[in-house]
């Protein structure tokens, strides 16, 4: 009997996949040699999810993993035309990171609401300043994306007596559509990007989006940088357009040290970690095991990307 | 008739006591004239809650006011034997900092798990280093102090999933006593001070119950700085006995430009304002003014202080 191939997209081997052992052949591949070895991969196993290479390698001719799985909950960095188009089925990393960015958010949003950026910088300056902070309880926020990641947002921001409107691809079921963002994001204290980036989702908080928003407002991307035209959100700090906003994602990760964005007033840096709370690898190596033994076996795998959408749909 | 005479301590006029016109005669004492005010007042409203002047200038001889009210939680600002062993009735401002000091020991408990002080400083830096953090859901806190502030930190702890288990002067109705702090605090990530300042609290977060924490243990104090010998958090911090601790009290307030805490590694300093949130100043105006008309109307007066405990009973 041979062994299915195993490719992991990652110089280190991922946890628990120990559990495997004598069930597969686990190969490694890095960007420079991914193209060569996806004609004889069973499965691909993304672990470095930061890596474009999928996308790059993907499109030559060929045989192809007939399953591929991410080690997150976007799967934009590794979906092509191509990929797309074949029959390779790709899952994600479905409910790993919902409560810790969720509680992510929440630590953003209370951060804000009690000014503790502005009272980290005057404990250094050594200044007593006695400041009026806001009250969360009753105050009104918007969150885009009515994923699992969304929904874990909305659980615990309600959790602390936030008021929430869930604004997802299209209307149904306790979520708004599209056509009511504005209004929304009109009457939000605090607005929280967490949707998959897609064609549609792809620049939407631009400056017309901040300009709608109250100039009291905070926003938060737990998302994908390209959700945000950064040019427009440093404007709107800037101008204090808006209060504040939190980045966990940006356009260009790592952040590079020569970005603008480290220094725009009101706005705080972070390092693409809100989902990565201690275990989170651990986790993330189970759940692949749990997919491969129903790959294995022969039975439909769970978490599977509409290759279309971009996402994996329903909730 | 003859209207009752209010003294208020503090230069400036409370909100909300314009609906009390024509029904009170309203004086102002500041620390060096209160005490030859004292005896012609019916009523002191202690508006000005960072001044010790009411504890300096009650001892003298004479009439005092019936009732003082202070416009804060903790009473151990103006408690002297002579007040308490008095007919004087003293109340407190009750019920409004319990939902915002429980917020911002959420914030800092939250910031803590986040690690979202040292994100700050690489931002600073202008430096991308992924860390992981913590998953606040399944964690253990244990709240000291079950008055109404502390049962509002264990009911928004709860709501973010945090096993909390709290600690007061005696066990019963939910409520540990002090004989089980020590266990309670061997087992807590988060150690929350929230009690009033008497006799029996001063002090009591000493070498000793830092050395029982554990070291990956934060410590945050809501209640009063002399709940805290200083020096031994210091210690705990520099020797990392525990992790980090937050402090929105202290021993002296404002906190001196050349005090130590300002620099203590893992301590985050705040001005005295976990439950100043906006429109706190005339919440206080408005509780005094309800109050007024209990006592105008000869009724028993709500929130009234044991004077020998330190605090109201009850919760």
């Amino acid at each position: 009997m041979t062994l299915p191939t195993l490719l992991v997209l990652d110089a280190d081997p991922p946890p628990r996949l120990g559990r495997l052992t004598g069930r597969v052949r686990v190969e490694h591949a890095d960007a420079s040699t991914l193209a060569g070895r996806l004609p004889s991969a069973d499965v691909l196993l993304v672990w470095d999810f930061t890596s474009h290479a999928v996308r790059e390698a993907w499109p030559g001719e060929g045989p192809r993993p007939r399953w591929v799985h991410t080690a997150s909950a976007g799967v934009d960095h590794l979906l092509c035309p191509e990929l797309a188009a074949s029959d390779t089925v790709v899952t994600n990393a479905r409910g790993v990171f919902d409560q810790p960015i969720a509680e992510y958010v929440a630590a953003l949003v209370l951060a804000f609401a009690k000014d503790l950026p502005r009272t980290l910088e005057l404990q250094r300056e050594r200044t007593w300043r006695h400041r009026e902070s806001r009250r969360l309880a009753g105050t009104r926020a918007c969150v885009v994306g009515s994923g699992p990641i969304g929904r874990a947002i909305v659980r615990t921001l309600d959790a602390l007596g936030v008021t929430t409107a869930l604004v997802g691809r299209a209307a149904g079921d306790g979520v708004h559509g599209p056509e009511d963002l504005d209004r929304l994001l009109a009457r939000a204290d605090w607005v929280v990007a967490a949707a998959p980036l897609t064609d549609g989702t792809r620049g939407m908080f631009d400056a017309h989006r901040f300009a709608v928003m109250q100039p009291s407002a905070y926003f938060v991307n737990v998302g994908r940088g390209q959700l945000v035209v950064e040019e427009a959100l440093v404007r709107a700090l800037r101008e204090r357009v808006i209060a504040g906003a939190a980045l966990d994602v940006f356009a260009s990760e790592p952040l590079p040290g020569d970005s603008p964005l480290w220094e725009v007033p009101g706005l705080v840096v972070s390092p693409h970690m809100s989902g990565d709370t201690v275990g989170w690898r651990d986790e993330l190596g189970a759940q692949f095991v749990e997919l491969f033994e129903l790959w294995e076996a022969g039975r439909p795998l769970v978490n599977v990307v509409d290759k279309q959408r971009g996402y994996v749909p329903g909730h």
